[in-house]
């Protein structure tokens, strides 16, 4: 019977693989470089190279279901389409799920990674018991997915759930990567938590801190995991930036609650480990700038459930069944 | 054969009628005083008096499919709740459709107006020809509904689709109704463009415009309507005010599409009535707002077809099947 899944988290520096049992749980990962630097054929090597082994691995060719990948967008997943990608030097317009699925004889598909970590969730992670859930990553970006019945929203060209570049402040001095005035990312995500730390700590520069300190000054090292340690330690500046990126991200996530009104929310990446903190601040918030606090007091917002290999579980569950509800494996 | 639909659109001033074929054709329609003031029972007893009275006309009742009715929200779609409605003292928690089939003895459905407005749009207005459509009204407030496969998207407490509260600007001095600061509604709807006008023409307090001849000078007496008027007669002050509106409309519009990619967007509504100034506008910040202009260059911004009794349209086609594709008569 076939009762396998190939999943392949697709990066700029290294690509993961893993296998996933029907139920959702995932065994025998492994790593290699991407090589991106060396081209195409090189980095799409690496990446059939890794999937021949994880189908070695999982003995006869016919056990296998189908063989999942996520990279970063943009990609048109219902054509399974690379349409660029910025990591990945020469990727243009590549056919990824046809390539590979001719090449192994079996059933293959791309999703972004966001996406597919959001479907990853739902079935097998923090929302097992939500059909509609708006699934976020904080990390050096901002990435969201919509799922709705257990199944990634696509809408019309494959590129819905961009949600990371809705802005909240379109008259910010700040302009994200994707060119927009006060995206979310360009506020929120682990870059501009940074930045804010710094120009505070400019604006305060007699005002002592565990930031100043461990960047011996050098205010240009201060990096979203310190800001997280030092407010652990009460650091007031470190936590003043997260209550900042809390309410920021709060603002947001009530617009996304009135618009979508999903069951929950998951969030994960990075910068969502500050945990406690963090959520409180993002609760609070929520139910300052939403239009319904009293629907949205019971919307729960969850902590992602897998982190470790997120993307390799987000590939595989591209080829689990909506119904799946099992545990997942740590 | 059934083949009849009737369409109530309760607001807080007329109740609106009509009778619809299966083929989304809107004949012998009729409006009512509301007589909201009155209470309950007298509005309710409006609302069952207009039923009773189409019933009649439609002939013998099993011709009649169901009883739609569509009211502005907070209401739950699902159970047929109108939760509470500002515009008319006294419903609190009514159990609309349920009370209303079994007074008629037929299927009846209660929508939010925009919902049901976006709905009949997408099945027999501007947008018959594509299933994802993202819905917005321009008038007194901001409407949006969310229609995936010719359904509304309802979320979990059949309140999403509520986009009018989605702020861009946190920062805003300018709170909506709602609460929130900065919702496009606050920022862009008839009031916020009138509010915008006024105090233009008070910090150019020299500077000759129609809207201040128009007014007697009393700028408190500006309209939307007087802004379109002096708009289209190269009224400078009167155009900005248009521009600026397209612009925040166009922000927001733009992060509707980067996180639901809809095929089509339909604008109704007064202020939609504008026209070619304000869509174009909007367009020309879409693609400078949007993650990925390329393709929102390709998403149609429509000029909604029902204007007249859209209400009416939007209730009846509570009871339309999804295939349909008729033409809408006016």
């Amino acid at each position: 019977m076939a009762d396998l899944i190939v999943g392949i988290d697709i990066g700029g520096t290294k690509v993961a693989g893993g296998l996933m049992t029907m139920k959702g749980q995932l065994s025998r990962s492994s790593v290699v470089p991407t090589l991106a630097a060396k081209g195409f054929k090189t980095s799409y090597g690496q990446i059939t190279n890794l999937i021949a082994k994880l189908l070695r691995r999982a003995g006869k060719r016919n056990q296998v279901v189908g063989i999942g990948m996520c990279a970063p967008g943009p990609l048109d997943p219902r054509k399974g389409l690379v349409i660029s990608a910025p990591n990945l030097p020469g990727w243009r317009h590549v056919l990824l799920a046809k390539m590979v699925s001719e090449k192994f004889h079996l059933p293959a598909k791309v999703e972004n990674d966001a996406n597919a970590a959001g479907l990853a969730e739902s079935l097998t992670g923090a929302a097992v018991k939500y059909r509609h859930v708006f699934y976020v990553t904080v990390s050096t970006g901002i990435g969201t997915g919509i799922i709705i019945n257990k199944k990634v929203y696509h809408g019309k060209n494959g590129i819905a759930g961009e949600g990371g570049h809705v802005t909240i402040d379109y008259r910010s001095p700040y302009r994200c990567g994707c060119g927009t005035l006060g995206c979310i990312e360009a506020l929120a995500a682990g870059p501009a938590m940074a930045r804010r730390a710094r120009v505070r700590l400019e604006q305060e520069h007699t005002t002592p801190s565990l930031l100043r300190d461990w960047t011996g000054g050098n205010l240009s090292r201060i990096t979203p995991l310190m800001i997280e340690k030092a407010a652990a330690r009460r650091d007031p500046i470190a936590y003043e930036i997260i209550e900042q990126t809390g309410f920021y991200l709060g603002v947001w996530l009530a617009g996304m609650i009135t618009l979508l009104d999903p069951e929950a929310i998951v969030i994960g990446g990075g910068v969502a480990r500050i945990g406690k903190p963090l959520f409180d601040k993002i609760r609070k918030t929520i139910l300052q700038y939403t239009l319904s606090p009293r629907f949205a007091a019971h919307t729960p917002l969850l902590a992602a459930k897998l982190q470790k290999n997120v993307g390799v579980y987000g590939a595989a569950s591209l080829f689990l069944p909506a119904g799946v509800k099992a545990e997942a494996e740590f």
